[in-house]
């Protein structure tokens, strides 16, 4: 089954033309439709029939693009895979509703599920889509705190990213009468190649190449966003063996600190210096080769878990997945 | 079973607290809590257990104050039940982002129905809150409209208004146990309360009682809204019958609709003039007398419904709610 096809047959052509014409343009602009594969990769694994599953996989995606599209005019984004976003090809409110009316296009079509197994893909889709908003949420929240642990990074991201992911997963193995124990496996599969999908997301942000990278590289440095390749830089700065490590010169990680402090303390016009001089910064703390190695361990855990499941070609997929979302430079 | 209570002992301390509290501030506003009201009182028509219905009634009334939240930002305004509105309060954002989670919470609310129920329970929400949404979309697109037909107006305030109080009956009738008649009166009888319940907000907006009515007085006036009464005074100044009635002048028409015409495309610091002007218009066209028919033509038709309905204690308070709603001063 082609999942991009399904996704496009949908039919949008209803009136009024003003609230599903955006969603059209939304569902139209592609993407990876990473999450209904997971849903239907998932099913095969356990025999599941595709069509069983397709209304779940086909909310999924519905769902995720809804987030985009409120996420975008959150963050006054101007484009997304390359065109312009909804709120700028339209305006802020037709963004709001159409956002609002594919949230319940997602229920519609999550409402086709095989009507024993309703009930609880109901209750795992709400418990997923509230750990998104909450997720969001963090994220708008580190914007304004001061300082950001590591663990609370990680927490957000699990939510904002990896539990649809893992939803997915879990999602396509109940329907396909997985038991309780294979979906646990799916989910925690599905959160640690999300946290690895979202790190490596912003290592590219900072060392993406402009060509295949999507999104202008530098973005999250210029809007002074905490990411996990920022604080690692900061995790270091104030670690005691990388004082040592830079040597001869012992004040060197202060002036750093005080450096990347300053950069991260200005919104600019121009970002070209300020993109650069920060690089240099996580550069000389070795940060990059630390976030690659979190990614690979994420996506080492993850590959562990498919060991406790049935070995087939659905397996493999989900192998090859892992492995081409977290080595990805786009 | 008081509503009211339940829906204020709804739990909302929770953690990311930027997510929950506009929540609960929302929530806590009050309001008439109608359409829970609805659902509860359709169940007991039919001998139905309050605690089936309850977790019904409570998510169409998160559902109505995340319609609420939502529209408030997109027409930008700045009071709600007399208090700041959300955006005001917190930001924009956080009225987004909390909206989107208060849907999400009505859908987890609704899974608390009887399992047996929920599919049809489920489709039926999902029909009206697509419905609800392009009501919304129909009364944005009638702002760039240069004319909007009586017929047009009634389609979108049918969708915007009418359908959530014939969902909350309806609801409440089928999880009773009522049969598909019984549910499609109790429906309609909802559509011809709303209907009515919209004019009388349209009429009180030009002729409610400062005192009494809870937004300022003219002010669908002020932003030019194409309202029942606004309509009804265009079609009577195309009215054949009107200009014999205006004696003396035959003028008098065309003079007044160049000027209803000219007030309705100024957008004004100042709004005092302009809502006394076109309240003459209106007053001149026996604007307020023909829209309190209409009120009471639904009134009555709604009433006449209830005939077909078993007579107990929950047919009697329908008619009281109805009567209530729609000679209401606010």
């Amino acid at each position: 089954m082609d999942i991009n096809k399904e996704i496009l047959n949908l039919d949008w052509k209803r009136e009024p033309y003003g609230l599903y014409e955006p969603i059209e343009y939304t569902l139209a602009a592609g993407g990876k439709r990473v999450r209904p594969q997971l849903a239907m990769i998932a099913s095969q694994l356990f025999g599941g029939k595709d069509e069983e599953v397709l209304p779940a996989a086909l909310a999924l995606e519905v769902f995720h693009n809804f987030t985009l599209l409120h996420d975008d005019v959150m963050d006054k984004a101007d484009v997304r895979r390359g065109r312009p976003t909804v709120h700028v090809k339209w305006n802020e409110n037709t963004a709001i509703l159409s956002g609002d009316q594919m949230l319940i296009e997602a229920y519609k079509l999550l409402s086709g599920v095989p009507a024993d197994k309703l009930p609880k893909v109901l209750q795992l889709f709400n418990k997923m889509a509230t750990e998104i908003c909450e997720g969001q949420q963090y994220d708008v929240d580190f914007e304004s705190q001061e300082q950001v642990a590591i663990e609370e990074y990680l927490k957000m991201i699990r939510l904002k990213t990896s539990v649809l992911l893992a939803n997915a997963l879990q999602t396509g193995a109940y329907i396909a009468g997985a038991d309780e124990r294979a979906q646990e496996v799916l989910y925690k599969f599905g959160i640690h190649i999300g946290l690895a999908f979202q790190i490596q997301d912003d290592i590219l942000d900072v060392w993406g190449d402009p060509k295949t990278f999507g999104k202008a590289v530098g973005g999250d440095i210029s809007c002074n966003k905490k990411t996990f390749v920022y604080l690692e830089a900061v995790r270091r700065l104030g670690d005691e063996a990388m004082r040592r490590k830079i040597k001869g010169d012992e004040a060197r990680p202060a002036t750093e600190a005080k450096s990347l402090e300053k950069w991260y303390s200005q919104v600019l016009e121009d970002n070209t210096e300020k993109i650069t001089a920060v690089k240099e910064i996580f550069e000389l703390l070795d940060v990059r080769s630390a976030c690659e190695k979190v990614v690979e361990d994420y996506t080492r855990k993850a590959l562990a878990l498919l060991e406790q499941l049935p070995q087939n070609e659905a397996t493999e997929q989900l192998r090859q997945l892992a492995n081409k979302l977290n080595t990805r430079k786009d």
